[in-house]
């Protein structure tokens, strides 16, 4: 593989969200040209959406997603309603900053649950109903396919031909997220990938340590672990995918502790040598 | 589902590994009633092959499994005999205490690699080549899938789909054991399981704890996390399945840390309310 061309280089705030502001990850990143970052809610919501919209419209910043919608399964129709609305906000957000799409993190099992087939089926009519009101929003959705180490507690949509099994009966205005955090090690993915095709809305990069010491806030750094990045790179860009190439890392150990600058530095470094 | 047959209940000595030796799991389950058990080959070595075998005959004790063979990815051919070498091992061992199967955790990438595709294909041959002795010993062979939060380190089979391609790519004599906790979170399970039918050559059970704070060593006893076993186990039945319910925990935190006699009393109360 060629290396990747750096004007695709994006950063998902997650990735300094313990030092950075919205405003300071932003004004961070764009000091270093990175032109593509994708926004938590939470961090929005501080900055003030519109506030942001004009933040990153006057640094040039293509917002290459919202995270994030989703988490629809609920023990009753209050939960599942308050998920809908929340979903709704998500999309409003998502529109007001122009995102290139809204990722959504399915969501497990409600407390006290077992049934994972119950839930997959609320996801699936949660999915429908949000799918209505983002269509009318211009707002592609985008479901992320999670490791299937978080099924019971983030998401149980967990392999990229389960989410694609979604898409295809959803219709027009949804794709998926590839992680390769969260499908690397699936032996179907050459393939899956290929299916996708024009449904990939979004291409998130890491690495996957040896050892992993949590299930959630431990992920490399590109270079640090053993996914090799560049060859699922490859096939993404066989299936048409041309968008940016977001580096997200949850790093509790690690990159959150240090200098955000320096985890840009190294960021953009590792993004050329192992991306 | 009714309440699983008492006398098909198993327990896998790593439940009880670290404060009991292969005598004193064998009469402590035996005390119970207990008429079934995996071995693990350190603990086997430990009593002595021959002196084991007479010690399970005499406490008429099924071998439900000998865990394990495997561990085929290697970066040279030295590695990949020495893997050879020691699975013919393990088959004579399996063939020596009457081992209803020789568990197959299949290895994952090795030292320094990032090649998946490449360590599947090592993995493929290693079996083949290791099954032609296990057929000749009367060994079955059981491929377990690992669940893929250990596809770097343990191993890169990881779904029953992915394990039962390989059986069907190698005939008589391999299928594979079932573990709830490793495939509980797949979308395809019952479906696979169906086609598994009478290849299931074991079926392992424990709970998946909510947080799970080890990748690895924090398995829950059944009941205490979110899997809904007595479904999967009428999906392996309704396949055919008619052999012990085989319960294997590895708990760092837990149940390694209490008295053995309370964890057996545990596995034997949880059985009849969850499995």
């Amino acid at each position: 593989m060629a290396a990747p061309e750096r004007e695709k280089l994006a950063i998902n705030q997650a990735t300094t969200m313990k030092q950075w502001s919205l405003r300071e990850a932003v004004e961070g990143y764009a000091a270093r040209d990175i032109r593509g970052i994708s926004v938590w809610r939470d961090k929005l919501a501080e900055c003030g959406v519109e506030v942001a919209a004009e933040l990153l419209r006057d640094n040039g910043m293509t917002v290459t997603g919202l995270c994030r919608g989703g988490m629809f399964p609920a023990n009753d129709d209050a939960g599942r309603q308050a998920a809908h609305d929340d979903n709704r906000r998500a999309v409003d957000e998502a529109a007001a900053i122009g995102a290139q799409c809204l990722v959504m993190v399915c969501g497990g099992l409600p407390d006290g649950s077992k049934d994972m087939i119950d839930a997959r089926i609320q996801v699936a009519d949660g999915l429908e109903r949000m799918l209505h009101y983002a269509r009318e929003a211009g707002v592609p959705v985008a479901i992320e396919p999670l490791h299937p180490m978080t099924a019971a507690d983030r998401a149980c949509v967990n392999t990229l031909e389960h989410a694609l099994d979604l898409c295809d009966a959803l219709g027009e205005g949804i794709g998926v997220a590839v992680d390769v955090y969260h499908v690397w090690w699936d032996p179907k993915l050459e393939d899956q990938i290929a299916r996708a095709a024009d449904r990939i809305l979004g291409f998130h990069v890491c690495d996957w340590l040896v050892p992993t010491v949590d299930l959630v806030w431990d992920r490399g750094m590109m270079g640090d672990g053993v996914i090799d990045i560049p060859r699922i790179r490859g096939w993404v860009e066989a299936a048409g995918y041309r968008g940016f190439n977001e580096i997200e890392i949850f790093s509790e150990r690690n990159w959150w502790q240090r200098d955000p600058e320096e985890v840009v530095e190294t960021c953009i470094d590792r993004y050329a040598e192992f991306v």
